[in-house]
């Protein structure tokens, strides 16, 4: 799946992931008011709603984007008919040849991890069937329990050939509470960092990089820098572009000479374009294709800044 | 909801979970073979199946324990058809007056960790209505990510009067490798501990205790002991129990002097006891009363412990 990903970034010229984590308060009147009239105002009624958003901007970006990445809380805020749309969304994305990041951040204990890993990205053995649960092509995972809560996600991607991303460095302002602080005289996040270099080590694609990346914050490009030289061969999924405030300047560390290693991830910066000052002029109607215009810009401000290093 | 916790707790005299930690190999044969025949061997066969054993643990358990806790994984690893159940499970729960606690280990950069806040403890708000998504009663959370994303969950906490259990140092034989690591001299679980009681110090309930407590593994007895002096007001939930290798002697630190301050989970422990050679004599027509029989043994396991200390 990381080649995959990989050949898909090649051929769109983009390495962009779209973040599929609607808000009720992105999607346009009509949407919701047809799916109210429907449903009513109801948890099905929000879930239709945002199905019906999710399945327009896929509509509209499929051919642009290697990959999206549902944020998997931004459905379970519905309850169970959220996950429902969740479910929906990754077999849409997939029937579109979408490659699809799971954005779970799950870790537990051994045995737990694995019902996760069975549920996410493998297969579940119910009497003498197997069935794929939600059947994600990579997951994020949390890595504060250590190597056996990761073990068993690395395992069933090897019998799965699908990926994952760990968290290393996060976006968000307060990652340096514990991730920054010095142990031997590294920061955390190095610790991280090298654990994620060994998990991978043995298990590279034909592109020569891992199944196994990380996820580092735009928003930390020093810290950036030093991750991608401590794994040279994990792909770094970077969040923290646009809404969090993180530029196309930002993002060059992470990326390796061959233009390749990093994939970027914009979610309320295209899903909710239209809502922009710069996006105006498309309308609520066609908030859609403001969603794929953004896509271009953005692949247009990271390549500008990949030439310009 | 700390308070209703302590409270059972005390009426109960067992500060014990029963962690509803379903897998098929745990539920005897005609569970699975009816759920088979009317549903087939199908992702909805499987459910049909946890929920059968779950509601006959749960009505043969609810009157000895204060709380229960699935773990959603357990579910998950089913796909949608799992989450249903999940859903069903928590319903169930609560109708048995029985404190749920969801042990979900989410945590995401705020506005993430708000939708998860809202998912799993609070309300959605959809048009003009508001819903309650999985509604437990306590979730677990994943502190790697820092303050801002715990904050979300102690917000709804409050707002719901609801609660919470951090990880800090858990129950599994890898959990050393980053949360023991030295930070200025003390190791990361303390650092996590410090935050822990600082979250909480003002959410407090009428018994003392805070709202905002830990998860700290019974298989780290010593580690618990400094935990518990870290966090004096803060419950600590303790996996590790009976499956995982800790006894009753391994939890006395984990308990302040006035008996209170821990409740001890046990899942397959219990939930499977009637595998266990002890449990034999119960059959698996009669694995929910072995399931009481082995709650009522922990309860003793435990008792004696605290008054031998």
């Amino acid at each position: 799946m990381i080649d995959k990903l990989i050949s898909k970034i090649k051929k769109t010229q983009a390495p962009i992931v779209v973040g599929l984590d609607p808000m009720l308060k992105f999607i346009p009147e009509q949407i919701q008011k047809k799916a109210f009239e429907e449903y009513g105002e109801t948890l099905q009624g929000a879930g239709e709603a945002i199905w019906q958003y999710n399945k327009e901007i896929i509509d509209a970006i499929y051919d642009v984007v290697p990959a999206v990445k549902p944020q998997i809380a931004m459905y379970e805020q519905f309850g169970l008919e959220g996950v429902k749309v969740f479910q929906k969304t990754v077999d849409y994305c997939k029937s579109r040849d979408l490659v699809v990041i799971g954005d779970i951040k799950r870790g537990d204990i051994g045995s737990t991890s694995e019902a996760y890993a069975i549920g996410h990205l493998g297969k579940v053995q119910v009497g003498s069937q197997e069935y794929y649960g939600f059947n994600e092509d990579f997951a994020t995972i949390n890595p504060y329990m250590g190597t056996d809560a990761v073990a068993p996600f690395v395992k069933v991607c090897r019998e799965e050939k699908k990926g994952l991303f760990i968290l290393a460095k996060t976006s968000n302002p307060s990652s340096g509470e514990f991730q920054d602080r010095l142990i031997d005289g590294r920061p955390l996040y190095e610790w991280v960092g090298e654990k994620v270099a060994q998990w991978g080590a043995d298990f590279v694609g034909e592109s020569g990089y891992s199944y196994v990346g990380a996820v580092v914050g735009a928003t930390y490009p020093e810290q950036g820098m030093i991750l991608r030289e401590i794994m040279p061969k994990s792909y770094i999924l970077v969040p923290g572009y646009g809404a969090q405030g993180a530029k196309g300047a930002d993002l060059v560390h992470f990326f390796n000479e061959d233009g390749l290693g990093a994939v970027v991830n914009s979610s309320r910066g295209i899903i909710a374009a239209w809502q922009q000052e710069k996006y105006k002029a498309f309308g609520p109607e066609r908030f859609a294709e403001a969603s794929r215009q953004a896509v271009l810009d953005m692949r247009t401000d990271i390549a500008q800044a990949l030439e310009s290093r």
